[in-house]
């Protein structure tokens, strides 16, 4: 996500080239809107941002004033329709919204809408935010607030309107949006790699609940939302970022080796090697090794080019979809005692794969470490892991998930470990491990936890 | 590039597991060819092989016997005329042709094609061989033979006829072709990583100059051409294979550690940090590490998301191309000397703002080690990689380069230690470093090689 | 347009049907949304009926209750956006509206709705029209009335909802609207023609200002608005309906006759011949011969593919334009004097070229004859004729048009023989020929009309 | 078809227009090749004219020399690959054809190409002879004699090379080829109707037999095959031509009117009136009408939009394909003794569904006549009628059909009436009428004719 004002009409150019460095955040379509003499320009579409956007796209969308989106849940439904930003004419002049998050009480507030002689052209919540801002009285700043005092849940927004763009942020601090400043402007982004692209300065973060004002050399701070307790997503820090980002003061990767550390030194193990399920454990595996002073090396070759595939693998290849994803290398691994960290397990379909490819390469005993607590619990708030049901760890016990993956020792970070390596005071939300959502709408939710999942380690022997 | 004879009729489904897996090797167009009962199927399309084959293509194309293909360069013309394999008709039933490499004396062929009263469609290599074996006499291995003894160049192909699929790679064994044996049926590939994949085993490597034939629980070998001295492209070994393909008897990931043992021991710096260009440069720079003993870490952060893009950059954002794909992780490099190893440099253009980009990180001393010789002559058998104008190594010497790129240092590995490193007596084609191509007819070819490019290692002070 | 609903699941294959015989009404669009068990689908797309339809999207609308929409104008946006019917959630469920014709006061409108906080994505009537059905009280014939106390202008819906089809017609009945029986269902379409292709029985038209109510087994009617002096648009007579169609009780294609008619008593000329610009020009040229008693034949052949093209003519193929849709038939007219007979003429382009055509092809007089008034105004209600600029007869008087298209003589009818030959006592909207429109809100509308208009027929000698 | 050559590098331009004037001759695909400078270019596409080129397609079509296509059957496969022009590459430069017309020896030249070691990629006629014009011997026009020695069946071609265009014509003249000249240039077209709309005068037809070359400022003619007695397909006339053309010296329109005057004479019948089959019955049915002194009024109208629906009618539609296409003016036909006139009946599909529809609008007598005798054998020169199973009248007696269709009377056309409407003493080919082909290798060609064709004329009481 992006919002960005410049002293110049280049605004859609460097939206552009942030929403590719974010493309990690979401790949399922991407969208920038600019306005200019009080009208808006929009241009959306299905795909990743470098095949949706072509330079002639970039000569429809004039204006100093931008915002764009990356979409990346596949809930609701997939089409062009859900692409954002969305964008409407309002008696006080075009507003355009980009929203990464998801809102707990969405259902509720669609039905006041509804009842309130409002029709809903989707079942997304980004319509139900614009139908919001739109109803409300007052400036936009006023409007904002009222948004504010009435969604709960996950939100970083940002809006733009005829002569501002505006960064909006949950009182939660959920989901991360962070400023940056770039010649005579500013710039809005979800993570601060996107300001190395484009030359911008890491400026600080929006903080939980505040509302900033974008216009020409400003940067205006409004009190959007009373201050709830703080709690910022903590899959961000464990893999949803990337690594080269900065958050809660922290560099990604840092964070990312010392939750290796951790692990290390509360799972410990004898071996010979080290190695991760890369890419995006090798930071944690990394940690690890440092740690246990075992050596690190590759030990799995990913594929680049995986991607959503449409062909089934018949009986004879039902190994295929993770062979096809990931190799071993023999050398390496060959008569070693070898751990196999990881930055996290949802479904656990991949974990078994793994472990015996790796055996196959020779690896005498495979030992999973897996840099998170186990997930027991679904996010309602953005993040698209998986259902209840799904989980692995909210059906069996680390015992079980252990034999089932046939590991010679599976490990889970504990929560405490876990907080520790993110090194901060600051709130996070622990939902998908502990069950508790940071909202009182949510306090009574019942979910069927598994409590065998309260172990957080176990040898199989 | 696949080839398959199975005892079912999933020749396609296998060919297309092959193929994705096989996808770093070409990404501009895939096809795959079959037949059953002397009829000929083909499904051809530009760009991804996960995106050209959806289920319902692989219902049209049924049959026992595959071949398929994925298209990598841009010479000739980029248009789906040029997709593989090329399928015709012939006096003796279907005959479809997928080939790796480049003719060298491909004019020459043609000339005397058109002389001979042919028309010809396109300007690629492939349509060429696909009319000598067509107006050769005889069955299809004496055809074979009669087109590889006027092809002169590299060409490894896959075959299909109406009742056999065919391997052939030419007499210098340019370019890779290895066997694999899955069920009752056989498996061509370029590389053995698609094995594990569809969970054949690996035989051993088409030799050069020989033809193999599969057909039915059988697997026949021809003498095709006359041995000539046996040259692979070493470029395969340093860059272009899959790290977890085994060439040459041994585990690419292995080589390219071994590269970067014999480019410490050649070319040392007293440092505290090695980090890779990732991701093709890491196994070379963790052999750097271990031989150097100094600690390996990440770096540099890739996005997984480069590919094309069509949006150029304002002024403001000159170095946006490097920084759309690399951003430094600070913590890991302030302060520190670091060794930066990549596994190539070609044009050159992208070291210069990596140096950069790490002492803005902070790096108080950048050390640029590269992990093969100085490439000084164009490749004309297929690996695109720069005229030699382009060549930033075949304009300036060593000392230049590394003043170019304002690294600390700059070393090259030399010809001979690489040669250690591939740890072979079998003979590598090194025309991109020496200018000494292994053809008869390119004897006299004159480079107007820069004699500075001798040197292969410079310290700038 | 349509409204259905069917005792089986068939409504929106019927839709199709109907869609694809008033395909003349407009070319740019099409779409069909269906309601079953309180669940909206619908399927729309840009171009013809029936290259946006495929079996496979009739799969996705199942129901027994459905609406669709060709689009015709290209005022607005020509995109998907504004492709019909538009389908959104209210409290009531879903609300499915298609709409042909164009509201007068739909700025007042717009700002009516912005003004009371609701956002608008497109500038279509049809979006204003939706908004006030959902913001209004009560149930649908309720909230159907408050539209129809707001909207001024031209306006017939088909509207969708949970249990049933309405069919709505403005209280001055600008566009027609017309009832249909089939088997145990209804069908609403705007001209009847469409009936014999399902093989429905005309029922009867709708009313101005009524509302009708289709679902099982029933046809409701009920009171819409107050009734206005009927207003029915001449030009659906004189060109845009299908000459197949019934309209105010007589055949078009009859009526159309009997416009020839009252022109060859209005401006009998001495000819060998009567041919018509085909193919909207012959039953008027039909009906000119048989009162004139001058032969009928076909002078100029029309090319049937005749569509937008993209290509620019050369400077010598200036005349291109006309030639690419119109030849004439030499042998049928050459030496002899020719009356060539018209619909309309909107801008005058096309019958200079057609007059030099039929000289060149050897006519050795070129009488034109107009089967309707002269144009003056522009249309608001829907019919997308030109601006005033571009209406000729706005700009110049009979005789200088007679001079400008070089023909012999130039006749335009009365509007007093028109009316005699539409042979009814209801209203008719005459605007176009008078500037005077129907509605209290354009009493004081000034045009700038050319007194020169006055005068309907001219010779020149 | 056509070729050009003109005195500016418009040659595309012109094709286009020529090609859109020739639209109703193949919708399937179209396309333009031009060469300048000895470099060929070309551009094709699926669909009509009008879609397949933009301005900017013309941008890379640079040249004065060019030839197109508009591909007309859907026999071999229907894929871009069988679109035409074809291009290729041979020892004198580039050569271009394209082709109307079917080879009736195609199996046999085939055979004769791939024993000598030809390879073929499409199943299409054209295809075979650029490889004949490619491998024969000496220049252009000795080549384009040898593959006039060796073709036996319809052909005109359009070719191109490097620095001239020619226009071919098969010895029997089977299908149409005309000359225009345009400036300092010439254009050869399938119809003469293509030279109005670029300007162009009618010159002469390409003789049969005969081999013209267009270069700048020059027609040559050349002999290319010895003569066979004259044929042209007299299907041109009755129908596929369209009616402003000259064919055989005479407008076509013209001679159908004859061909319905001769209807007349021979198969009178007492009615009030005469109606068409609207649009290609138009003319025949203008002739009956003068001839037996019976008004003509239009009492069909066609959907002007009826091309490939892929909607499959419901049972409650069976009658819609008829139905989509035509309705009837029941107002001209009520209580009206008609005579409905079709230029020719192939199916007879649509017959009975037109004479019901007629009677269900009032009509009391339905009399049906054709313009020409009853097709009783299949074509294999490029009329894509249907195989001998589906011809009504290879399978039926006129009785029979008259009952089947439900017609008060049925007459057909008899085939000297016919050949004196055509009012000519060059031969024609009558073979769908007759199933006596003008080749040679068809003399003993054995059809199973059905002997009650032999009556033209039959009245059911």
């Amino acid at each position: 996500m992006v919002g960005i004002c410049t002293s110049d009409s280049q605004a859609a150019r460097l939206a552009f080239f942030v929403l590719h460095t974010l493309q990690h955040r979401g790949q399922e379509a991407a969208g920038i809107a600019t306005t200019t003499n009080g009208i808006a320009h929009v241009h959306k579409g299905l795909g990743l941002v470098a095949s949706v956007f072509k330079e002639e796209n970039l000569g429809t969308l004039p204006g100093n004033l931008a915002i764009g989106h990356t979409r990346y849940s596949t809930t609701g439904g997939s089409g062009l329709r859900n692409a954002q930003p969305q964008l409407i004419e309002t008696i006080d002049g075009p507003l355009g919204v980009a929203h990464n998050g998801n809102l707990v009480n969405a259902p509720k507030l669609r039905r006041g809408l509804l009842e309130g002689g409002v029709g809903l052209q989707t079942s997304s919540d980004t319509e139900v935010m614009v139908h919001l801002l739109t109803g409300a009285a007052g400036n936009w700043i006023e409007r904002i607030r009222a948004l504010m005092s009435q969604a709960e849940g996950a939100y970083a927004l940002t809006v733009l309107t005829r002569d501002a763009v505006f960064g909006v942020r949950d009182p939660w601090g959920l989901r991360p949006l962070v400023i940056g400043a770039i010649g005579d402007g500013y710039v809005l982004a979800s993570e601060t790699c996107a300001f190395s692209t484009i030359g911008a300065e890491f400026v600080r973060e929006v903080d939980p609940g505040e509302i900033v004002r974008l216009s020409e050399n400003s940067l205006e701070t409004y009190a959007g939302a009373d201050p709830k307790p703080r709690a910022l997503c903590t899959f961000e820090q464990i893999y949803f970022s990337r690594p080269d980002s900065i958050c809660d003061g922290q560099l990604v990767h840092s964070t990312r080796q010392r939750l290796g550390r951790e692990l290390a030194r509360e799972a410990p193990v004898e071996a010979d090697l080290v190695v991760s399920v890369p890419d995006s454990g090798t930071p944690h595996a990394v940690g690890f090794a440092q740690e246990a002073e075992i050596p690190y090396t590759e030990g799995l070759i990913k594929n680049r080019y995986v991607g959503r595939t449409f062909i089934e693998p018949t009986p004879q290849l039902r190994a295929a979809r993770v062979a096809m994803k990931f190799n071993p290398l023999a050398d390496n691994v060959a008569e070693k005692r070898v751990v196999l960290v990881d930055d996290s397990i949802v479904r656990g379909t991949t974990s078994g794969p793994l472990v015996k490819m790796l055996r196959d390469a020779g690896a005498v005993e495979v030992h999973v470490r897996v840099a998170c607590p186990a997930i027991i619990s679904p996010c309602f708030m953005g993040v698209d892991m998986a259902n209840e049901d799904e989980l692995i760890a909210a059906r069996f016990s680390v015992e079980e998930i252990c034999e089932h993956i046939a590991a010679d020792s599976l490990a889970f970070l504990s929560i405490e470990a876990m907080m520790r390596a993110l090194d901060t005071d600051r709130g996070y939300c622990n939902a998908c491990f502990t069950g508790r959502y940071p909202f009182e709408s949510m306090r009574f939710v019942q979910l069927s936890l598994n409590p065998k999942t309260e172990f957080t380690s176990v040898w199989r022997d």
